[in-house]
Order: C-alpha cells, then structure tokens, then sequence
C-alpha cells in the first residue's frame, strides 16, 4: 500500500508521466516487496510561479 | 482542527463536493468532538493522466 | 480512488480512530459513488508544539 | 533542506507570489540557520469550491 | 526538482529505505531529465492503526 | 485561510519552533493579506533516514 505522491513542474506530455508512473512503480515494488496493484502514484504539477528555491521562483530563474 | 485533504480525480460537479464537505465535516465532529467551525477540508482534484494504481494511469484503464 | 488524509492533533485512542476511519469513509462512498475498496483514509498525527494558529502553537494555548 | 508547502485560495497575482515566497523563505533562513539554498517553496492554489470550514466551502460563503 | 514523497507502513529497516530511496531517484532521472542533485525524497512512515482502506485499519486487517 | 506546512528534519528544539511559527505566519500576513486569526502552520518532523537527496539519505551525508 506505498503512497508516492510526485510534485513537478509543469509541462511533461503524457508519455513521459507514463514512463515516469511506471518506473517509479517498479521501484517501489522491487524494493518493499508489496504487490504492484497495492501502489498508488499520484503526479502533482506545480506551475513555475508557485515553486521557488532560495527564496526565487523558477519562473524567474528561467527568464533570466 | 483537524484538517481533511481529499485528493480524487477531476469531475466531480459543484454539487457533489458541497454534498461530500459536508458529510466528511459531520463524520469528523461527530467522531473527534472538535466543533464544526475547527474543521477544513481541502478537495485536490487529480487528472486521470496523474493518478495511477499498479503502475497505469486511470487515462489508460478507462480508454481500455 | 479517493484518498482522505486528516492530519489532527495526537493523542485520539485507536477506538476513537477506528470510527473516525469508518465513518469518514461512509461519507465518502454515499457522497462519491466509489466502491468501500477504493477509499483510503491515512491519519497524521501531530503533537501540539508542531500545529499552531495565529503564530501561536497548540502547546501554548493549551497552556494559558 | 525545510520543504515548506502553502495552500491558499486562488486568485493571488505573481507579484503577491514572490514576495510571499521571498518572505516566507527569509523567515526560514532567520529562524532555522539553514542557507537560502536549502529553502524550497511550493504554492497549492485551491478554487473556492474545493476549501470548506465547518463544512461550507469558501464559494458559498462569499456568494452569500 | 521532482519531489517525491513516499508514504508506507512503519516497519521497514534502514537498508530497505536506502535501497528504495536509490532506486526511485534513479526512476526519476532516467524518466524526467533532471539531474540527481535536484531529487527529493521524503519517507513518511505511517503506524498500521492511521492508515485504511474500505473503512478498516491495517492494524485490524494483520490481527484477522 | 493559508495553511502553511513545514517538513523538516527533526532536531530543532520547541523555542526555535515556536520562533520559526511566529515569523512565518507574520510574513503570509504581510503578504497575503489574511488576518493572523486564519493561518494555520503545522510543522512535519522528518528524521534523517527518511529525507534524502541525489538518492542519499542525511543520515549518511551526516556520517560521512
């Protein structure tokens, strides 16, 4: 029953949160020994507005 | 003060989440003893492409 | 797929969370329309000094 | 390494953004002796429809 | 700057959690293209009485 | 209404959380416009072995 929520920001296409959910997946089962069916992974996209490190948002890291 | 973070996927109508705040205040006051006004629910709306169980997106086992 | 997680001061006995549990996912299900085996309710506890309002802690107030 | 996470209500614009990041962040450093690097902030906007106190989401209460 | 938060049931030894820990960045990196410096991992163990499923507590399940 | 919630690594002592609350919940005051009456903080003690980096938990950049 492992829970993985991911925080990232936006703009990964689908095809790489696929990839990304499946990996993790596997990791998690090869590691705790739970069954793949009992773990959950859910993404949580953050806007580069709303994530900062140091104090600055990334949305002004990459502008500049 | 407890606080209640419910974390399902997007599409739930206006309705409902007002139906379900209410239910989930009345079960926490019911059964912590807090008063109403202590408790805050917070709803988290996940896409079907960001919640996955046994490593598939709810996208991909609905489109199946 | 709904997950609850309540976060709530410690110190509530494992009958009083047994039925919290119970009765938040009740609500939950009638309000939902989700299956009983689809609702994950995850308790966190946390003790006074690391919960506040106002700038001022539980542990504080408690003791005034 | 403090990870510091606020949900609050929709609506702010980004000006109101970086300087509550870059407030929040300086209050960290002051207070924990960790170096601004080590500050990460993240913002979870929540519509009103999804923020309840004793049951009654914010989107209610300011209709009325 | 994924940040990756694991919640489990307590029990598992500090060599799993590191295992588990060096796997799941490397999911991460290998999936999102960010470099292993900018991965966060955060473990939050849960006592089997705080976390249920259908209504029931892991600690009540283990006892049946 | 804010809800600010702060992981960290365990150890600091309760002065320096209560310290810690007090200048954060002033800066989303000051920011945000809230009264103090509706900022909630909740501090998240995370131990050494369950927070890591590039794949490495503190505990073991600590012994090194």
């Amino acid at each position: 029953m492992p829970l993985v929520e991911i925080s990232m920001l936006t703009g990964r296409d689908t095809d790489t949160k696929e990839e990304m959910i499946r990996e993790v997946t596997d990791a998690i089962v090869r590691t705790s020994g739970a069954p793949p069916e009992a773990v959950t992974v859910i993404i949580r996209d953050v806007p580069p507005t709303d994530w900062a490190r140091a104090g600055v948002p990334y949305s002004k890291v990459k502008s500049s």
